[in-house]
């Protein structure tokens, strides 16, 4: 397709098309001519990805050309160029090691991860900034005087776990190396609000079953 | 407890309480003199409210004090309290009528929540920010070329529901109606970064499980 066909079916305007060409977040079209390229399917998941990662994950360009030169690098295998796109997405503050609920935070989610047999992010530990993040809305919780144990959030963390087995079978519903790490982070960044939205909803209608409404 | 150990205990400046005390978002304490006066743990747990409305939930000082009054007014049944405070909150942007994705979004909302068998949710429609709130993530999806149908949705939105079974589980710990209402409202506001945390998580455990770290 012409740039003007990719423009309409990604929502994209071919200034910013340009933009992204020039930045390198996007791959040259084919040339078919002196002022010409052709574009494929490739180029619109790739915009598509762009506009994910700009409007709804509220990273800076900046940030998202960062994010995308990951899913780039084929000199990664899958699972660290994943890591690292996802690693660089925006986490929050990171936790404050004088504060006494942080210290309370990190026994209490590293008990959650021993209960739960998560070996992989017990052994990367706070390394990864999710685990980082983990700490942080623990410690805020603690804070507030809502002092969740591991006790109490495993049954939540196995239910998001079982949520993670769904989004992996998803993404591996994607045929190419490429697709797939490119729906991974896309997916990353996508389900947030949908799951948000879902788990109020949910609430509300928990809450009308058990006192009316 | 005196003032001092009110603003000790909660994290919340004395000056701070003051200005809630005169904006009516804390009950003024019992007097015992002419200018002391006594607080107890509802109190404290109003101000650890607060925080969360504010600190966490993001929300304006005037905005808390809307949610605050929706729980206070016991002129209003449990769930009608709760429903106000809770749909006070923010909930971002509106569905936007003139959007192809968002019809489409609309179609595939009700699909899943009579699948579901969500029937106030269904009952109540656009009148829920979180039903609202929902299309709006669902249209964006669609609008970036994922096309999430009521099936993909389905074991999503059940998994949410068992954790909005347990939200409402522990709110039911709490043992006087008006603590009920102030939990059931901070802990709409606090599950977010936890849940959103231990999704990534998992994420990233079963994606080393898969395919190695």
């Amino acid at each position: 397709m012409r740039l003007a066909e990719l423009s309409e079916r990604s929502g994209v305007s071919a200034a910013m098309i340009k933009y992204y060409l020039r930045q390198g977040m996007l791959a040259p079209g084919r040339k078919v001519g002196a002022t010409t390229a052709d574009y494929d399917e490739s180029h619109l998941r790739r915009l598509r990805l762009v506009r994910a990662l700009i409007e709804v994950g509220g990273l800076t360009v900046a940030r998202a050309k960062e994010v995308i030169g990951y899913v780039d690098d084929d000199s990664l295998d899958r699972t660290i160029r994943l890591g690292a796109a996802l690693w660089a997405l925006p986490h929050g503050p990171d936790p404050d090691d004088g504060d006494a609920s942080v210290a309370v935070a990190r026994v209490e989610v590293d008990r959650l991860l021993d209960a739960l047999g998560w070996t992989t992010a017990r052994e990367l530990g706070e390394l990864s900034p999710d685990h980082r993040a983990l700490i942080v809305a623990v410690a805020t919780l603690h804070r507030l005087g809502y002092s969740w144990d591991a006790e109490f959030m495993a049954p939540y963390a196995e239910l998001m776990h079982r949520a993670a087995v769904r989004d992996l079978d998803f993404v591996e519903t994607h045929p190419s190396e490429e697709e797939k790490v490119e729906v991974a982070v896309a997916a990353t960044v996508l389900f947030d609000p949908v799951l948000r939205a879902l788990h109020r909803l949910a609430q509300q209608e928990e809450s009308a079953r058990r006192y009316g409404l």
